[in-house]
């Protein structure tokens, strides 16, 4: 955690000094890349798009979770972004989910630290002052699916070779009440219930019909319906946008936020269960047969 | 407060003695009117229907919101009206919702004294022993919306120049609490969300799709199939009804019951902020330009 | 109740018995049949079917939720059932709901005990660990409707004689905080809030249309489909899934168990009422005439 810490204050300086070298820029774009994440800031328009580049799937990762808080952080306390678009640069997925290798064969410790990890990223999309736009455009499964509904809005590629869903049951994993109660509050008890169940994954139709997504277009217009609908909500009055926004989702972080650490014992002690392990490796040989 | 506590209790007296006159009515109607409501009270059936004649939009003034209240306190209190519709004399609106007169330029005292009263009317309405229907035969923006969704039941005029809505956000204010939980009991967690964040006001064919009101009927038609499904809810049982109607409402109720101070006391601090004046001057600067 | 916990403890034995008897079985099937009640275990898939066989139409008097209580705590017990499909048998009806004969001249006692196994039921089968589905062959009001809502899934015959809903409030009594909550959990709260106000009872396309059933299917495919379903979630890894459904349904039956005594006293204090007592007579009788 020292390294990860250090990074961190780094990346703080860093952001400080980009902020100063900009106000010299002469096409108001400030486009940032780390090893994973390209970001594209326009300073006109208050927009930052985040193309998620992490090859093959943008699988989250303890260092890619931890790259994408640090960005998260930079542009939340940048006064100049008010709008923030998630989008991938990987083709055919928008985010494969969790990376199951930081749950397979891990002390309880570097489990413990990747769940930490999981939350922190979910407490600052959840809680976001900015207005937050998921660019789907690709395959959504589990934490893709998770960070697509912590979004206001979510518009998705009108392929029906992807889908999107909180598949986690199927692998014998549970999502936590977080994520369900993130579900809840996008389509409604019911549909949670059944989708977690049984571990689906929506085609954009249904994920349409259930509200799972609010938009389906055109694969090659995502982003760019994403950048004008990203106009409409910013056109409304920010603090009062800001402040309606925390009064629907206070209750949800709040219930995360004083439970953090009881959580992360609760998915330490399961995920290492012999029998989790096991699923989790039957689900990865599985994979790899997939593949091959 | 002194005299509009004297008002209240005068109120109250010409209240007894109007019900000893209807006593030898033979019409058995007992048509009561205040300056801005007209209260048609047909004693056979039980049903009353409020008039809102408050020129020119019905909006909610301090004074207007006594009012109703007063009203409604009578009709509570009187075993022969077991139904309450309510509509609009005024033409193409409803009720404009809370008037923004009262927000810009007052005393914290009066706008203390001003929210007490709309959450007054709140409480009166929602928690309600008597079925009530809205009869949305015009616009009804933001309080308006408030009142209708605290109805029983909501029928609109089919004409797509009218919309509904709590489009506070897009004035720069925020719909309180107790107007989300309302909406959240009517049209769910993710409409409501996008909802208040956008300030969105719907047509009535978009309200009907997301269950914001119904019924939609022709506009002539409003208050005569308002009537028809009156009949149809006093047919049941009263006594299981109404307890199940606090059942399903009284954990909102409760919820500003136990906080009415508080809420006051943010009202109050939020609307008296300087840059929310100026939203406001902003906004019926804009108002009076459309007009010209 | 000491009998009834000592035909508790004898069918817990013979339960045991039945489990010896079983393992020696070449058709792997399980058949075991009280009076009301015929379960078909087949072992080989793990699959029970719940017949109500309860005449004239599987009305739930304290016999009869008692019988149900037993088989579910047993079939619960048996680690080689994992799913239960609940139907009838008898024509028409799935389940007529609550036996109005256990509510009208009772003693407060034995409403006190007629309720206890009403909330025993429930808590059996909206907690229990095995998939559960309703195959509505029939009419479901009421109970009948509780017990389908308790269920993971529904598939209703697609007959429009038949029809589904919590209409309680009808008879002139209500439905407690906990059919609400399995409602609100099943349709939402508006759909609910309307449904028990006026107590409707659903034809099975409008039942589909708010979600109050899952599937509907032509009448003499109700009990192959749910089979079918019944393969799809058992397919699920089984503790990811059990795990899940607590976490969706925990905090609605911790409601009820930490609250049962309150719920009684509640429940007699308002059937025996004078009043009550009137409004079931008066049913009754109505249902007599349209007999005769």
């Amino acid at each position: 955690m020292a390294l990860r810490a250090a990074l961190r204050g780094l990346l703080s300086c860093s952001s400080h000094g980009r902020l100063c070298a900009t106000s010299t820029s002469i096409s108001q774009r400030n486009n940032s890349s780390s090893a994973n994440l390209k970001v594209d800031h326009d300073q006109t328009t208050g927009v930052a798009v985040m193309h998620m580049q992490s090859p093959p799937v943008n699988s989250l990762s303890l260092d890619f979770l931890t790259e994408i808080c640090i960005t998260l952080d930079k542009l939340e306390m940048d006064k100049g972004c008010r709008g923030l678009i998630i989008t991938s640069s990987q083709p055919k997925v928008f985010c494969a989910g969790l990376d199951i290798l930081e749950m397979y064969g891990k002390s309880p410790e570097r489990c413990g630290e990747f769940w930490k990890a999981v939350q922190e990223m979910w407490l600052k999309l959840y809680g976001s002052n900015m207005v937050t736009i998921a660019a789907i455009n690709g395959s959504s499964p589990a934490g893709g699916c998770l960070m697509s509904i912590t979004c206001d809005y979510r518009i998705m590629a009108d392929n029906p070779r992807y889908s999107i869903g909180l598949n986690e049951t199927k692998l014998g994993i549970v999502a936590p009440f977080w994520f369900k109660e993130t579900m809840v509050n996008t389509v409604g008890h019911r549909n949670t219930e059944t989708s977690l169940a049984l571990g689906l994954l929506y085609k954009p139709a249904e994920a349409l019909s259930i509200g799972l997504v609010d938009q389906l277009v055109p694969e090659d217009q995502v982003l760019s319906v994403a950048t004008q609908t990203m106009t409409k909500w910013l056109a409304i009055p920010e603090h009062a946008r800001q402040i309606t926004k925390s009064m629907m989702r206070k209750s949800t972080i709040e219930k995360l936020r004083s439970n953090r650490e009881a959580d992360i014992q609760n998915f330490v002690n399961f995920i290492t269960k012999e029998s989790i392990q096991k699923s989790l490796r039957m689900y990865m040989e599985m994979l790899k047969q997939k593949k091959a």
